[in-house]
């Protein structure tokens, strides 16, 4: 085969590839927001028609053909031609049975999952999920036979969610996080003064505009976005076309916002990749964990920061009325409240990733064969006391609250934590690079640390390593100190340690 | 190859295919309804990528195989195995590279002619639509060299559109009505007091308001559809998943509630269809001619009937105020009000058929080369000015109104035209059987019509070739007299003929 027509057609199939993931992505955003109810049967036979094309084609035997012909002539080619070869070489590991039955018993228990959480019934689950749990080892011990993963069956797993990641190294990042997290955590609920909460109702229309005006604060597109309602908030596409979502509960205005805020986040990503790499393997957010850390950086070092709380409690009091919490320095505290809780998703930045380290320990248990679904709840429970000082009251509010591992996403917890890792060595590095930030956030402008992370690490998409992406844009090594440093500075003027 | 398994594999690759086929409309809906104005470029190369995939599907050479071996048991078997066939020989029929430059062409045409429109420009839009014209004769003619159309060109596209068609018998159809229509239209217009316009202007939220009543007075299903704006309203999707629009203009609410209207016809017979029928080549509307048959009796023999328009003018009243328009009877003949006009898709019940007429003509002249699109524009003048005595003022309302010919659609004008003849003959069959109907429409209720519809019609899908599915409908051939009695009935009640 000729070289470059080899690299031609392999570039060609790949961008056909990506405008049809692309599309498969766009056909979950409309089932999460726009589609009929009535509509479920059908979509779920689009969603399988257009699965078994995107598989047919990671599978294709061109394709290496292909990568063995190409001869790539840049760097960027090269990290191309690695990326598609990756995708490939995973996508054929797994047997066609295998994932034919991993899509097929995925789609079921998520469903089986969702009853049983409604009816706090886990024994309704739990097979379910022991399917799902054996298929998912199956699946693992394949690609390990295939070399990835170095033989370890959870690392072949965390390797689709964040390349390069091993769970002993993840071990010994949270390892080195744990002391401080839970010592801050003893501090700030032993502290007297706890902030108050905000009372009142907000009205749909009203918790929108704001969440809009926020969005635009920090700078969404929105001739290449749109903000919609949903169960559960995502975003959801990339280049010219990424949407958000967010939910509104009446009550609670600040869940609006800062879900509003967390999926700009990822969504800036996406539409902040250079253009050039569209329809690329550049052209996505490189890992989970590198995603996470945009969505909270966005969301917590900068959205729930004293400088942008400030100017949201004037347009908050304007848009709304008077607010309970009448002074912008009691507005700060309130959004930074620490309660105890038992929703990882609900969770405060102090609590966030102890909720993490604890999934990731059993999930690891679990993919390992040292725990067993029979176990789990006990081990849940247990291990959740032990954290948090606190029973698990309900298994909704425990073993069922999160919809990862009924959709087979083992290996994908952790990257929240490392995500949030990351967004602390990136707010260290934002903050010394544009010195006067917290002035623009207190107009309610958060274009400069937005530019910033757009030029030092949103544009390159794919083209670097997750890590080194993260090295790269803030000159220095991955550590978990930045963060840590963050969080005890933030949380001792909070709560006056 | 085993010939169970050969039916089983073709009808389960099309059962994919269909899929592929309703995400792609879905893609569409998407871009004309809530897709962020910046994601043009991104949404082209995705229609471009399913586009691929699906003619890819359609000349695939083991459906050829599968064709061969497999031996249908029931009739039903057959219509399907023959329309599979039938669509697989028609895609095959095409050369590669001529289907893939057609493609390109309409969709670079049809911005050039939004263009040329916009600035009344006919010169900036006739090269363009030259190059349209002898790809499409290119076309028309393989498709004749397969066994198409008769071994003529014109009825090797109109095929496309109303399987069993041929120019020959719709201009002697048309060459039927022609006069009557002639002659109604001039004692229409010579008749003196006209009726009145509507005065006002009308709320966007009231007028949809209004629309989604008049929707669910047709049993329009809103667990499997939906509602949203558009510039050109249209229908979209099938099965659980039938989606209409409208637009709004504040001065013209007749064009929103009767664009509502004409949609839901068309979604009505989409979601009527059985659905055993879906993801199978029958789970569609069988041909543009039935298509247009649901939506222009919805919209006209019963949305413009006295008996309806009573009940809606109470309802208009009630939802937005006191109307110009005070009295149910002269409601009525607003509704049905007849004026010259340039406007195809304006234009009245009486004057519709000489639009399309025209066009066919025209249209057929432009395939069999006694017309070169150099004289289009004269050609057009002279004809709109001798069928309509007025002269076309500008080529915005003259030939650059429709979009038809720009993407391609030749041969598919005439079915309009077509199914207002099939709407005449289902009226006057419905009206036979639901002798007390105008009761019903009297209180908003159209479910009595439409479930006639369903019941004789709707339900078959692509079952029956279109004109026999009308026949067995109707209980008699199809001829033009219906619809022409009919309109001569209801014009001289209006104008006092």
């Amino acid at each position: 085969m000729n070289q470059p027509t080899a690299m031609n057609d392999l570039l060609a199939f790949q961008r056909q590839t990506e405008a049809l993931s692309s599309i498969a992505e766009r056909l979950g955003w409309d089932q999460e927001t726009v589609m009929p109810r009535g509509a479920t049967e059908q979509r779920s036979e689009e969603m399988a028609a257009i699965a078994a094309v995107l598989h047919d084609r990671r599978t294709d035997p061109r394709i290496g053909e292909w990568l063995d012909a190409a001869r790539p002539e840049t760097a960027r080619e090269s990290r191309i031609v690695e990326l598609i070869a990756r995708d490939h070489a995973r996508a054929c590991a797994i047997p066609a049975a295998l994932a034919t039955e991993l899509a097929r018993q995925t789609s079921l228990s998520q469903g089986i999952w969702a009853e049983a959480r409604a009816n706090d019934a886990p024994e309704a689950f739990l097979p379910a999920l022991d399917s799902i749990l054996v298929l998912t080892q199956d699946a693992a011990n394949a690609l390990v036979d295939a070399g990835f993963g170095g033989g370890d069956p959870y690392d072949a797993l965390l390797d689709d969610y964040e390349p390069g990641a091993t769970q002993a190294d993840l071990a010994a990042l949270f390892d080195s996080m744990r002391p401080r997290l839970v010592a801050l955590r003893e501090d700030v609920l032993g502290a007297g003064n706890p902030p108050a909460e905000l009372q009142g109702r907000f009205p749909q229309e009203s918790q929108l505009r704001l969440a809009r005006a926020c969005a635009t604060a920090f700078g969404y597109d929105w001739t290449r976005g749109r903000l919609d309602l949903a169960v559960h908030p995502f975003s959801s596409g990339r280049w010219q076309d990424s949407r958000i979502t967010t939910r509104v509960v009446e009550t609670e205005p600040f869940n609006c916002i800062y879900s509003t805020i967390h999926e700009v986040g990822h969504s800036s990503y996406e539409l902040g990749i250079d253009s050039d790499h569209a329809f690329t393997p550049l052209g996505r957010g490189v890992s989970m964990g590198v995603h996470e850390s945009q969505s909270r950086i966005y969301e917590n070092q900068i959205g729930r920061g004293r400088a942008f709380t400030g100017w949201l409690h004037g347009r908050m009091s304007d848009m709304m009325g008077g607010l309970s919490v009448a002074d912008a320095d009691q507005f700060y505290r309130t959004v930074n409240r620490v309660a105890p809780g038992h929703i990882r998703t609900e969770a405060d930045e102090v609590q966030y990733n102890l909720h993490i380290m604890m999934r990731f320990d059993l999930e690891r248990d679990l993919i390992a064969g040292r725990l067993s679904t029979d176990d789990l709840v006990e081990a849940w429970n247990a291990r959740f006391l032990r954290d948090f000082g606190i029973a698990v009251d309900r298994p909704a509010n425990g073993v069922l609250q999160d919809v990862h591992w009924a959709v087979g996403l083992f290996g994908y917890f952790p990257t929240y934590a490392l995500g949030n890792v990351y967004a602390g060595c990136l707010n260290a590095a934002l903050r010394g690079a544009v010195p006067d930030l917290d002035d623009s956030l207190a107009q309610g402008d958060a274009e400069p640390a937005v530019e910033w992370l757009r030029e030092n690490l949103q544009r390159h998409g794919g083209l670097y390593e997750p890590r080194t992406l993260i090295e790269q844009a803030t000159g220095a090594p991955v550590t978990a100190a930045p963060l840590l440093d963050y969080l005890e500075d933030k949380f001792a003027g909070i709560y006056a340690l």
